[in-house]
């Protein structure tokens, strides 16, 4: 029996302890120990380019409609939201079109709660769910977070996953989710519906759910389709959006999907009750009633993106062909060094732990003729 | 193969088939076969006095509090928030006292984001989570969610807790998690402190985690003291409370707890990045620095709930002490008959489905007025 101690968790006999030694002291699960928190450094630098993040200012009509929307909320917040977020679902089909409707909407606070109310209910103990490394990073998290067996795919030398292969794996292992990433995070690529209906047809033979992560959806090239055209009939897909980056609300925190309207009754089963404030559903119904605008400043950033790519490719480097708003690109001798190189000169990107490459986020054209030059400098171009 | 289909989810082969029906084709994991969400009714009645809600309007300066701390926010709701929401736990250290630092306080989407935190973190597959109905509803639905084993501990027949009976309990069954609900809901009496001492000394002896749920603790009875003060030196000691109730923000969707800091530090490795958005954030701050305002509100509420209980007492009936912002009664012949006689009058009470009694929030003295009233009529009084 552990004797009476003083202090606030500090005390007599965890006295002179680390705070990691105290957590060692805890009845913590097995496969939490050791494990570090996850996050991005968060460093204040004149340009953040590292988390993707949209990096225009909110515009001022925006802030307005989102303080006028969340005062209006303000006045009942004594009493529970509407559980069912219905007129924020409504604004969501509305945006996405594709005849989608309410019913086949759901959202959560961003879309890492999305992703875990999918794994709570189609994966957990004794299941698992598969991706395609490198990918985004989380995947493995929410496997974790959810009891999950991960599953580790893989991808071409140039890191694109074709039809044939995609299907292959998902047969071979059998997942009881699959995670599309398109376009994928940290290399930026789309797939072509090819491969996602590859991937659906591998995937119902095998009692899989297929999820489309579309974060980076709204940046695609104009001709890469969505996967919203492949939701009629399959009701086994899933596409996955959020208001992070397009809608310049990673603050906000909403993530979002379209499905069939059967997989939002699922998802109704695992969602703790009143999981969206009413003042999250507030701030996001106004940011959806300025799309328009919002989205003027997404082909901004697509500008920048493929001025990024460009200019890479005149620098000797390899960008990767991008669909989303920051360029993955190799050829570098030693990434760490023209990562610190161009941290010195205040600009923080992203090393995504890959030899020879760097990710940046597309931003301001100021921000990427600073990041450009400053590489070029490094490169001694 | 499943062929495919036409319609978003609806479509040739599941046509004719009912949204269950289509639900029960998808991959479920098996133990939500069947369920339903979970959800007390919403009825648009005049007095709304089921989900022990404040009734009271929020106060018109905290309504403008909380909308100039939302504006500033959505100036950079472009960015990621603040993971660490910093600023919101030095400010709930600084409400809850008890020499409570930023370092010991955790914060979440409501105290059912609370829970499932600590639920992952120690307890999840393989391990188990106590409490003592009737208890809490919502808490065999965390341990569905996080896939532990839930254990229902019993009460005396008076529905109140002795120390050596809880002690007994957990040393018989030697949980992961044991969850002490004080004040509890729905029958609303407060642990005395040797309750909660003599769980938490035969649970540390289990390597068992205690959570002392007090998300009715601000509405404590003068004299009843709070598990805050048994913190110092007992590391698996947690205090959760919520601003839904007492600070009138359950639209706000704001739970936090106190315990060690190694114990914030284990649940900073199960919660998804960013999980608090910056308008949650700044609407708490803002709560938060009204509290004085917000406390008056809840002496109001309390004279009303012993109002209450002083009536029901009169009426023959027999309401149990209450520490809450609610109160239990029994001594009803057909409770069902009962509630749906105030529900005629436009007075939604909570049927909490323990034959012969019926629980009903404090509100307002006109709603409380009009409860007591209808009653009355009720049982011919």
């Amino acid at each position: 029996m552990i004797p009476p101690q003083n202090g606030v968790g500090g005390s007599t006999s965890t006295a002179g302890l680390s705070r990691s030694e105290r957590l060692a002291r805890l009845p913590l699960r097995e496969e939490l120990r050791g494990q570090e928190p996850y996050g991005a450094p968060q460093l204040p630098v004149w340009a953040m380019l590292n988390v993707n993040e949209t990096t225009y200012d909110v515009p001022a009509d925006v802030v307005d409609a989102i303080t006028k929307e969340v005062r209006h909320a303000a006045q009942t917040l004594n009493r529970y939201p509407d559980r069912e977020f219905t007129r924020l679902r409504e604004k969501l089909a509305e945006y996405l079109a594709h005849g989608l409707t309410a019913e086949h909407i759901w959202a959560a606070n961003g879309s890492n709660e999305i992703m875990q109310h999918i794994l709570q209910a189609f994966a957990g103990p004794g299941r698992s769910v598969m991706a395609f490394p490198p990918t985004y990073s989380m995947y493995p998290l929410y496997a974790r977070g959810t009891y999950s067996r991960y599953i580790a795919g893989t991808r071409g030398e140039d890191f694109t996953q074709g039809a044939e292969d995609v299907a292959r794996q998902i047969r071979e292992h059998r997942p009881d989710v699959v995670i599309l990433c398109s376009p994928n995070n940290p290399t930026g690529t789309a797939l072509g519906l090819d491969v996602v209906e590859a991937a659906y047809d591998a995937a119902v033979e095998g009692g899989t759910m297929v999820v489309v992560d579309e974060a980076y959806g709204e940046f695609r090239q104009s001709g890469t389709p969505s996967a919203l055209e492949l939701l009629p009939g399959r009701e086994r897909l899933i596409v996955s959006r959020t208001m992070s980056k397009a809608f310049a609300l990673a603050g906000g925190r909403l993530g979002y999907l379209a499905a069939a309207e059967e997989v939002t009754d699922a998802l109704r089963l695992v969602r703790l009750p009143y999981h969206l404030s009413a003042i999250t559903q507030a701030a996001a119904e106004a940011a959806l009633d300025h799309s328009e605008a919002l989205m003027a400043n997404v082909e901004r950033i697509k500008t920048q993106r493929d001025r990024i790519v460009d200019t890479l490719t005149r620098y000797g480097l390899s960008p990767a062909p991008s669909d989303a708003n920051f360029v993955f690109f190799g050829g570098l001798e030693d990434e760490k060094a023209a990562w610190q190189h161009l941290l010195d000169d205040g600009i923080l990107i992203r090393d995504v732990g890959i030899p020879g490459h760097l990710r940046v986020t597309a931003g301001t054209e100021a921000e990427t003729t600073a990041f450009l030059e400053s590489l070029a400098r490094h490169l001694g171009r």
